[in-house]
This record gives structure tokens, C-alpha cells and sequence, in this order.
């Protein structure tokens, strides 16, 4: 582990994707959402993105000109974003930005985004609106990649499909970030390079038998990440997949059936102001209600008590923030390779 | 099994409910959803609940008149319904008809509804929007019964906490009803009476062990239903029943911080118009492409093809309509009970 300052690597991810062709805003929003992803802890989905962002944009697949977003302000609470590829960070921020307003006068405000770029971390957007009382979600899916089977199968049809959603709350607001699906794609390519075994029997091989090995996975005939719910209860996981899939990619208008190829992401985003339904007091009360009965439950293992969503997330972020942050080193070695050709190669002192 | 007439069956619920005191409109409109709910198959969500729901009535609890229920219209899209403990499939029912109405010139209206009386079977009121190719989600939670522990712990917290969805589509259309939780209080509840074990350890004992025992659930210290995910990814589960909680209790601003008694429920109504997004053709056109990837997938065990969510209820409901409802004993026996003080009491084929 390396500990790093946060500013200065959002300020060297800004340098390095305003050097490859995107504009000051989308390369300082995108920077800052995968420094954010890292300091929340999720190091699959932060800095280690930037080597391939870059690559992408260097090939012409992802996009850095904030002027090609394309909005369709279908009515004054639901707009469509053609992304056309933009770096995804940024076209999720201006969805978040477009929800929020809408949310102010109306009370909801929903932006579905078709050919977005990969979108990161979808955790590391929620603090500044939880933050403003406001509760924001984001489904995602990516309609160029298939690694899910539908329960009962053993082709691959869909991605994991994560739903994040901010819950404001005075004492400990929420953070969630979970996939519809055991496992993420990037847990399971993770273990795979590292040839570790899965905490957990998270893959249905292709031949039909669960298992913890992420090389079932990779294999032929190829593998899939089980549903989350498993053997057992993978239904309720398929059909909350298909969910995200249609709130997603059907919503927006464009998905499998356009067989698009590369890195990209189906977005939904909406924003919800609780002072336009129950009060915003009335809400945070029973947030705290809710989050103190939690906390209080007896632990199945006392030296484990219960956590809420984004509890350790939020802590490990203050803690980085006062002591530098750590990243681990398959991410130093992506930002090395990503740094080697930029004008800060050899002056940084993580070049 | 006893086969029943649908129609029939609607009528006689609908003469239970007006002769003790819902209107005219709450009582067909109940009718109607609960025998919908056995019709796709929710025999624990269906004509069952009537027996219950008239002894509501008949204690106070539960309100059978339609000008109880007060709306607070706060925007064009956002609405907060007091229900007043008014019986649940009305008040579903008008907050359907809220969203659709917003949804029609805004592409999305959201209804959250304090202090309903129990809202029945979810997946019951899906199909009309669906036909009308229209996206309806209901959340609930009931803010008066905890049943489910927080991940990794021990004290029962809150509710199964269900999610609804209706995605249309022109071949299949998908009817999503899912727990946030293993298995609904229903499904232990009748294990438990019954005898049985349950067809997956899904109980978590009062001292920590996982179980298939419904009896662990009733026994001191008690159980709790484990989260969608289990012991493995369990905090998935917990992290959007909390999710529902929010959108459900939080939103409408009453729930667990209130203490309600008796049975009740809170509820988050949303309908989106895919007309105002990427457009209801291309919804249409990606829903069946994805359907058609899901019903083509090799099946692990080649005699389960894959099923889509809703696939078998629609069937069933199908077969039901053409042939006969077939009501398990346990809900004839609650039906004749409910009939028993009635003006019906023998009087029909089934009293």
C-alpha cells in the first residue's frame, strides 16, 4: 500500500485526461468521482479505471467534449441523455445535476442516459445529494457485456446491474452500491489475475455446477456469476436484474438489441426531494429511527457488530482524507502505466 | 383443491366488504385485487387475507369509506396519501391511477402513502398499466411488524419489505414481485402451521444458526427471516430493504419512529411512461429482445427451461380464467369462515 494525497491525484488524473482530449469539466468530474471511489474504499472501481479510460479515449471510443452530450428535456421532470460515449463520470454528474433541479420545483426528476462511457463507482456520486437531504439513485447497466445467466441457464444474458441509492440521515446517512448479482465483474476478473479462489461459491459454471473459482468462470463452455440469491433464491436476483436491465437500457431507448461494442453503460438516474412528500424532518427522524434500531441489534458475532450501508465506506473516506490514501498496488501499477507517456512522467512522485 | 368461478368469487368478497362498511367502490376494488393475487397464483396474498381484512373492519381498524383517504398533492408528479388505515387494494388502486395520470403528461408520477391498512399481493395490480404499456413499481413496508434482522445481526428490525414491477413487452411482458428478504412472513407462517420445514434454510435462530425450521422463527429467543442474499451476501439484501424502508416509511414520513399498532402499511407508488423517455417502441423492442435471450438460454436442468418473472402467474391466470380458480383448502376454509356471519351464508356453492 501507497499512501497518496487526494487533491494531488485528482489534480494528476485531470492532467492526464485534459492531455488526451477532454475538456477541463469532464476530465476534473471524472477525476474526481474515481479519486471518490477510492476513498470510499472501492479500489475495483476508481483510480485503476483511469489507465483504460485513457486508452479508450486515445482510440476514439470514449468521448472528452462535453459539448457532443445530447439532452432531450422530454418534460420539465423526465429528460433523455444521448451520451455519445462521454466519459462517464461526467454524463452521470450533469444527470445528477439535471434530476436535482427538477426535484427542487417537482419533487422527482429522472434522466435515463443511453451510450454513456463506463461510469465507475456508482457510490462515489451520492454524498454531496445526501449531503443536501436529497435522495439520489443510480441503475446501471452495461448493454455490450453479458456475464449473468438467467436463473435456471447457463448462457451469459446481462451484466451484474448495480442500484445505488443515498439515504439522508442525521446521525448516519446511508450509502448504497449493490449489484443485482452475487458477485461484480470486476471481483470476479480480480481473483482470477490474482488466482485466489471466491470468498464465496459465486459462479455457475458452464456446465452447471456452483463454484468458488473464478477460472469456472473463464472457462469452456464459459461460465456466469450467479444471480444474487444464489441456487435458492436467484429468482428474486434475476428479476431485480431485469429490472435495471429495463429501467436501464429500455427506458433509454438503446441496449442489447442495438449490439453495441466497447465499454459503455445504460443509466438511470433520479433524484427525490422528501420535502415535496412526507417532510424533510419527518424523513431524517425515521432515517435515525430506523439506523439506531439497526445498530443496536444484537450481533450474531460480537466482535462483529452491524453496519449500515456505506458505514465503513464513509469512515475509511475521513480517515483518507486526514492521513492519505491508501491504494493498493495492482492500482499504483495502473496509474504508473497511465502517468508513462503524460507530461508528468518522471515528476510525480508516483511516476 | 375446490375450482371456483373468478367472477363469483369477486362478487361475494365484494358483498363481504359492503356489509361490513367499506363503499361501494373500496369493496370491488378489494375484490378485485385479492382474487387477482390467487389468480396469478399468491395463495397466501389472495382471498386468504378477506377473512382478516373483515375483521378489521369490523374491530375499526381497517376503513372501508373511500372519503377517509386525503390527498396531498404537493407537486404535478408528487403526491402524499394519508390512507387513514382505509383497506389497501383502494389505496393502491388510487394511487395507480394518481401516477398514471401524472405519468401520462410527464413521463413519471409518485404517490407515498402513509397509514394504509395491508396492501394484499403486489404483483395484483401489474397487468392494466403493463397493457397500457406503462412501467408501475410498488414498494411497501409495514412499519408495524419487524421480521427481518439487519445483517449480522440477531433482532428482528423490519420487513420482508417487497418490490413491484410491471416491464411491458410484447411477447412477455414481466410481472415482478419480489422480498427484499428469503421469504415473506407469509410463507414461514404457513410452514410453521402446517409443520413443515422450509425448502431452504432461510431462518436465522435467535443464537446465530441458520435454519430450515419455521419453529426457530417462533421460538425464544426469537428468529428472523434472513436477508435476500443470506449469510454470503446477505448485506445486499439488508441494504435495499433498507432501501424500501426509505422509500416507503421515510417518504411518507410515518413508520417505525410512530409505533403504529395492528396491521397497516406504508407504500411508494411510481408509474413511468417510457413515451417520455427513450421512447415506448424501443422500450418494447429491447424488452423483447432480452426476453427472447432469457427463454433461449440452456437451461441448467433441461427439464426447467428458464421462466421469466410473472411467466407461470400469467399462465396460470390464463388457465384460471378459462377453466376454474382453484383455491388450496386452507383459503376455502378461511372464505367459508369469512362467509359464515354473512347474508351469503348458504346461500352459495361454497358456503
Amino acid at each position: 500500500m501507497t499512501h497518496f494525497d487526494a487533491a494531488t491525484l485528482r489534480e494528476t488524473l485531470t492532467t492526464l485526461f485534459t492531455e488526451n482530449g477532454a475538456t477541463p469539466t469532464v476530465a476534473e468530474t471524472t477525476a474526481r468521482i474515481l479519486v471518490e471511489g477510492d476513498l470510499l474504499g472501492h479500489h475495483t472501481h476508481g483510480v485503476k479505471l483511469a489507465n483504460g479510460y485513457l486508452k479508450d479515449l486515445r482510440a476514439g471510443h470514449a468521448k472528452g467534449d462535453d459539448a457532443l452530450l445530447e439532452i432531450h428535456r422530454n418534460s420539465p421532470v423526465a429528460a433523455l441523455f444521448d451520451g455519445h460515449y462521454l466519459l462517464g463520470p461526467y454524463v452521470v454528474q450533469r444527470a445528477l445535476d439535471h434530476g436535482r433541479e427538477a426535484a427542487k420545483h417537482y419533487g422527482i426528476g429522472m434522466v435515463c442516459v443511453k451510450r454513456s462511457h463506463h461510469i465507475a463507482c456508482l457510490a462515489a456520486y451520492l454524498q454531496p445529494l445526501v449531503d443536501a437531504n436529497l435522495v439520489p439513485m443510480i441503475l446501471s447497466s452495461d448493454p455490450a457485456v453479458a456475464s449473468v445467466a438467467p436463473f435456471g441457464g447457463l448462457d451469459r444474458v446481462y451484466t451484474p446491474n448495480p442500484l445505488a441509492i443515498g439515504i439522508p440521515g442525521r446521525e448516519q446517512p446511508q450509502l448504497i452500491d449493490v449489484s443485482m448479482s452475487t458477485l461484480t465483474n470486476g471481483t470476479v476478473g480480480k481473483a482470477h489475475a490474482a488466482g485466489d479462489k471466491l470468498a464465496h461459491p459465486a459462479i455457475l459454471s458452464g456446465t452447471g455446477d456452483v463454484s468458488d473459482d473464478p477460472a469456472d468462470y473463464f472457462a469452456e463452455p464459459p461460465g456466469s456469476i450467479l444471480p444474487l440469491g444464489g441456487l435458492a433464491f436467484g429468482h428474486k436476483g434475476f428479476a431485480l436484474g431485469l429490472m435495471v436491465e429495463a429501467l436501464t437500457s429500455a427506458l433509454s431507448g438503446f441496449g442489447r438489441k442495438d449490439a453495441p461494442e466497447g465499454w459503455g453503460a445504460s443509466v438511470m438516474v433520479m433524484v427525490i426531494d422528501p420535502a415535496k412528500f412526507g417532510g424533510t424532518e419527518a424523513f431524517l427522524d425515521e432515517t435515525d429511527f430506523v439506523a439506531r434500531r439497526c445498530l443496536d441489534a444484537k450481533p450474531r458475532d460480537p466482535a462483529r457488530p452491524v453496519r449500515l450501508p456505506g458505514q465503513s465506506g464513509l469512515k475509511r473516506r475521513d480517515d483518507a482524507l486526514a492521513s492519505g490514501l491508501a491504494l493498493p498496488d495492482d492500482v499504483v501499477a495502473s496509474l504508473q502505466e497511465a502517468l508513462a507517456g503524460s507530461s508528468l512522467a518522471g515528476k510525480t512522485p508516483f511516476g
